[in-house]
Parts: structure tokens; sequence; C-alpha cells
């Protein structure tokens, strides 16, 4: 039985009664013979309370105060935590980022972890204690306390297995693994035994919402074994690894939407290079993030270029676009709302071309316009109208043999 | 203009306009150009909800991770503060008990201040900053968050201004000062322009609760001028130091008085040190804190030793006497309650030898018979019944002069 990193989010140790459960999970663990590192989130809403005294006192508060500030709620975790193990008999040790080595760069609300110095860590197991770590949370070389960002506790999860190398890393969420689809949408969705890192990424950057990004590149990086699975229930999860489990022989893995995506179109650009480096660089500086970009042809000395952004985002880079009129040399600005994106995302695109044709033909079979496509080896998206996610998603999950589960996969340890 | 470190209560910090106040009073003490330390407490009740956490999980969780628990309520305040300081233009700084150096004992809940390693402090003020430090923690020889116990800011403040050695020590607080009375019973109370640390200190264990005695003890040794002064207003508060202004003559510096006193007899005693030391030591051990003494004539072989405890100790010491009847050998055991303890406190007694005599004559006076006594240097107490207790108070403050507001005393700087 070897050492396995978990990590609790959130919601997971929202409430007092929450806590208590993750301790009898943890007792199990230990009883079964693991070592165990356990990184915890702060608890529920705990972290929007903080958030929301800051901003009474600042609209913008300086990072560091932010770090300082936010820490405390991963600290509260952790020492609740433990007590509860103390108060089942099951020695355990809480230690904040700083204590348990998780050293960061010098930077505030998003520092990357360097380098982890595991010996006290190393010499808290050593004493048969499960040791419970603040996720989320780091020091920098300068002695100052720094937060890791979004998907920061997965992150400071993934980088504590890769560094005790240890079995696997556990993800314990409030949904029981990744699936074929969103079970809301499609309710014949699968969850999924195992999926590779690549695929995982493209989920996760499509807004599946289970895992960051962050914490999926840093597993693939190190080959962490990760596990998403629910802290509610003892089902199995899903294995998110090198490569997945091949025999079942699937070309698409799951089927991904995102809604609320608006179109803009600038029309008549300058067709040079610089003009469409300027273009984006303008919009990211006001922190708009472009998804997809079709640019026309670049017969005529002038240009369209189409992208989409979040609906949330539509004002603010049309805004942005109107006040750099003149610096970017365009000559009008069209926009489309109403949108989403639909996306397969599979390993096994890589060696079936005919994937996207088929994913086209599927939609048009359904009457659906497709206004924009974006493609990579293993993922292909598409821009449609936005009454037509839900038909879209169904009709893909169905014609990709995702409505049928998957033989279970057995895992060694 | 020296430097100044102010420690700020949890009352003064116990919402987010109070921390406002507390920023605009800094902000004028920089524009008077003082270089400034700042000390804070937790917010208002946020350490009771995080003992009330604690205790829904564990009825007697480990002190190491109560002191990791509590120690994030300062680590708010202090990253609060510091925004609202920004926000102000006033540049500060947050430091946590190890961030500023404050080493402790390797001990939890109530560890001793060993050792200040001010290097990063003094590099903060260098830099033209507010250091805003949480008080009541420090950090082991071991790298373990350790608290200080009960007055721990204050006593944080205290060693701080020790270090630094700084002007003044100035503890905020929710009254304007040191009162020859609490205010609440006598309506002619003064405040005290100064008082000597012993008069302090032997206010503070009477249960005036302006100040912990430890942090009074601490300001003695270092020789820190002390001052006692409300957060509300700007009011000058109470000067505490070596030796108060002396130029009022006076004898007596303050009434206190001490409610909920309860009288313990143990009759039958076998009169040997041997037993008496084991007596009080078998208190000890269950927490009972015995207060006034006094031991019947060792004439025979037999004795009877009468003391007080805090009525809520009663049960708890009453408990324990009988399951030690036995090896203490002692006959039966009587008890008193509703009982109080008035004490007169000055530092001009130990040149007046009349005081006790004319402190007994005032309460004969009114009839209130004295059930017990109890003197030091600068200290005469009487234990009476609780009845009595305003009118004892009452008639002590003005016979000892204390009814007529002192001359105002001018402190240098």
């Amino acid at each position: 039985m070897g050492l396995i990193v978990q990590k609790y989010g959130g919601t997971s140790v929202g409430s007092i009664e929450r806590i208590q459960r993750v301790a009898e999970r943890i007792v199990e663990y230990r009883q079964a013979g693991h070592d165990l590192v356990v990184v915890v989130s702060a608890m529920g809403k705990s972290t929007d309370v903080l958030v929301d005294m800051a901003k009474q006192i600042a609209p913008f508060p300086s990072e560091r105060e932010m770090d300082m500030l936010l820490t405390t709620g991963e600290q509260v975790s952790i020492a609740l935590l433990t007590m509860a193990l103390h108060q089942r008999g099951c020695d355990a040790i809480s230690l904040t980022g700083w204590q348990a080595g998780v050293h960061t760069e010098s930077v505030h609300g998003r520092a990357r972890i360097q380098e982890i110095d595991n010996r006290r860590i190393l010499a808290e197991l050593e004493k048969g204690r499960v040791v419970v770590v603040a996720g989320f949370q780091g020091i920098s070389r300068e002695g100052e306390i720094t937060t890791l960002g979004r998907g920061g506790s997965d992150t400071s999860a993934v980088a504590l297995a890769a560094s005790l190398k240890a079995e696997k890393c556990e993800i314990f969420t409030d949904v029981a693994g990744v699936f074929t689809a969103d079970p809301r949408v499609v309710p014949s969705a699968q969850k999924l035994p195992s999926i590779s890192y690549d695929e995982m990424l493209e989920l996760a950057n499509l807004g599946a919402g289970v895992l960051h990004p962050r914490s999926v590149e840093a597993a693939k990086k190190y080959k962490v074994d990760l596990v998403v699975r629910s802290s509610f229930t003892n089902e199995e999860g899903t294995y998110v690894k090198e490569v997945a489990d091949m025999e079942t022989g699937r070309v698409v893995s799951g089927v991904a939407h995102d809604e609320d995506v608006a179109k803009i179109t600038v029309i008549g650009m300058p067709a040079s290079g610089g003009t469409l480096s300027k273009l984006f660089n303008t919009l990211a500086a006001q922190q708009v993030n472009v998804d997809i970009i079709i640019q026309g042809s670049y017969d005529s000395e002038l240009t369209n270029i189409s992208f989409t952004v979040s609906a949330d985002d539509l004002h603010k880079a049309l805004e942005t676009l109107s006040a750099n009129q003149a610096a970017l040399g365009f000559e009008r600005v069209e926009h489309e709302t109403g949108l989403s994106k639909v996306s397969i995302v599979g390993a096994g695109m890589i060696n079936n071309p005919g994937v996207a044709a088929e994913m086209f033909r599927q939609l048009a079979d359904q009457d659906i316009s497709i206004k924009m496509v974006s493609t990579s080896d293993i993922k292909v998206s598409c821009v449609i109208p936005a009454e037509h996610t839900g038909l879209a998603v169904r009709t893909l999950h169905t014609a990709f043999g995702l409505d049928v589960k998957e033989q279970a996969v057995v895992h060694g340890s």
C-alpha cells in the first residue's frame, strides 16, 4: 500500500458535518494501510466572505494583502480537519503552505510552484501521521505568503503527488468523475472510466469545469495519475493518465459545450500581420479573452477577421475596438450574439481523419447551421446558434457511440 | 518624532467601519511624523466563531491545531487594516507573527515570547511603511505557529516596543483609560492620568480588566512606557510607567472589586507544612485558582484553613476536596457564597502604615462585616458580603479622596 495524495475542494469541506465525513473517509484509507497526504481548500463560501470584506475596504486591494487574507481560509480547513481526525484516533498534523515547503515564484495572486521541499512532510509521514496541507498557497523566496490562483488547490495536490512520488492523486469534488457530456443536457451521458491528459486538457479548457487545466498540465508533465471522484459517494471516479485505456476503441471521448458565445467580425482591416497582432494585443490588454479566430482571404489589401468572445466580454470588446478604430484602421465592426460552441474531444481522432466531416454531417442533418469551426489534433469545435445546443450535443453524443456504458476497466495499484 | 507601537484590540477592529476608523487614526499619526508599528487582534467575535467550530468537532481539540486555527483571526485583521491604509495613500505592509520575527517557546496555547528578531520590521520601517503585525502569535524554534494565550496581543505590542526601543506603547481599547474605580459602580470614578507598573499589576490581577497582568509585567521588566486609551475618542489615556506622577500626593490610586467570591474552610487538618502544600497542589491540579488563604493557629495538632475561590470554581473545589478527604486527612469542609472582594491599591501606602486600619474603620462605620483580609505592600483586600459591594467601593472611593479629579499632568514625549 503506497502513498496517496488526496485533495478535497471547498464544497467537500463546506460544513462541519462535511469535514466529519471527509475525516471518516480518510480513516478508512488509513485502515486499508495507505499513507496519506491530504490537500484541502477553504470551506465552501468562506473565500467569498473574505473577498467581500476586502472589497468593502478597497475596490482594488493589493495582491499581497489579498494573499495574506485569503490564505487564512485553507488554514481554518486544515486545522478543523486535523481535529476531526484526532477525534477518530487518527494521528494527523496540519501544515500551511510554507510549512509544507511549497515554494513559489515571487508573485501574488497567481504564483507558480517552483519547488517542493518535502522534508517536513516526509518526516511527519515517517511518524505515521496523515499530513493535512493547505492547498492554493505557498511561500516565495522572500518569505512572503503567495497564492496559486484559480485551480490552485488541484495544482498543490498534483505538485505534492509528483514530489512525493505518490501512487496517485485523488481529486475529490462534487461530481462523480468526468462525463461524456454534461448530464443535465444529455441524460444518457456516461462517466468515463479513464481519459488521457490531452483529452482532459481539451475538456478542461472547454469548460467541463471538473479540473483546472493548470493542474492537468502539471499532472501530464510529471506523469501523476489523477483520479477525479465524488466526495459524497464511494463510486469509482475517472482516471486521468498518459494514455486512456484503449480497449473500447472509442474515437470520441466526450462532447463539451459552452454557451453564451458572441461572435465579432472586424471588417476592412489592413491585411498585414502587424495589424492583426495589434488588434489582439489591444483586446488582451483589456482582459478580453478571445477564443476561436478566423481570418478572411489575403487577396486584397483589406481583410475581415471574425473571432468569438464570451457574451460577458462582448460589451468590453466592442468598446475597446471602438476606442481604437483609428489606430487599428478597420472600416466597421459587426457582432452576433445567441451563439454557443459545441466540441467533440477524443485522442482517437488522430487516426480517424473523417471525424470532423462526420460531425458537420450530423449537425447538417439536424438543420443546425455552423457559424465557425476550429480544430486541433484531438478536438473539433463548431459555433452554432445557441437554441440548438442541446440538440447538437445529444445528436453528437449518440452519433459517436457515447450513449453506451463502457466496459469497466480494472486499475492496478 | 520617534517610533510608536500601537495595539488595537478586537473591539477596535470589530467591523469594517471600525477598521476604517483605525486606519484614519494611523494616518493622522503618520502625518504628525511618527513611525508606527501597529499590532492588531482578531476582529471582534471572530475568535469565538472559530472556537465554536472547533468545539463542534472536538471537545478538547489539540492545542497545536487550535493555534493553527485561531491565528487566522489576526491574519485577517492585519490584511484588512493594511488595505484600508493603502486606500488612504499610506504605505503599509502586514506581517504575521512568524514574518515579524516573534520567536516563542515550543508550547501551544500559552507560549512566552523568547526573542524578537526585528530585522524584517526595521527593513519595512526603513522603507517608510507602517508595519501592521498580527498580535497574539509567534513561531517556535521548530517552525510551529504558536499563540501567547490570554492578553497575548498586549504582550506582543509590549515586546515589540521593547525590542524596537519605541518611545511608547499605546494600547487602544474600548475604555478611556484606567479609572479609580469601576465607573458603573462609582459614578464619580476618575480616569487616572498615570499609574505605576506595580499599581497596575495589582489592579490587573484584581480584575480591572483593562490590561492583562502579563503585558504589564513585560512592560515593567523592559521599562516600556504604556498608554491605555480609547480607540473611539481622542481623549488622553492613562500612562503606566515606572513611577506614577507623585505631585498629587495620593495614597490610594484606585478601588477595585471582584464579585462572585466563595470562601471555603477546611476544618481539622493535620497542622504540618506538608499537608498544606498537598492541599493546594491537589486543588491546583484540578485548575482551581485559590486567591486569599488564611490559616488558623498552629496551637494544636489540628488547624483550620480558609481560602477563597471564584464562585465558578466552587463546585469543582468541593468535589476535589471530597474526593481527597482520606489523603488530606481533614475532618470536614464548610463553604460560604455570596461574597465579594474589595481592594484599595496605591504605591503611596508603603509610607502610610495607617491605611489598612482606615479601610477597616470605614467599612465598620457602614456596618459592613469583614470576612477575610489580605495585604501586600501596595494593596489591602477585604472579603465582604456581596450585597455591600457597591456601598463599600463608593465609601472607600470617597474616604481616600478619589472623587476629585486629579490635576492634569503634562507628559513630555
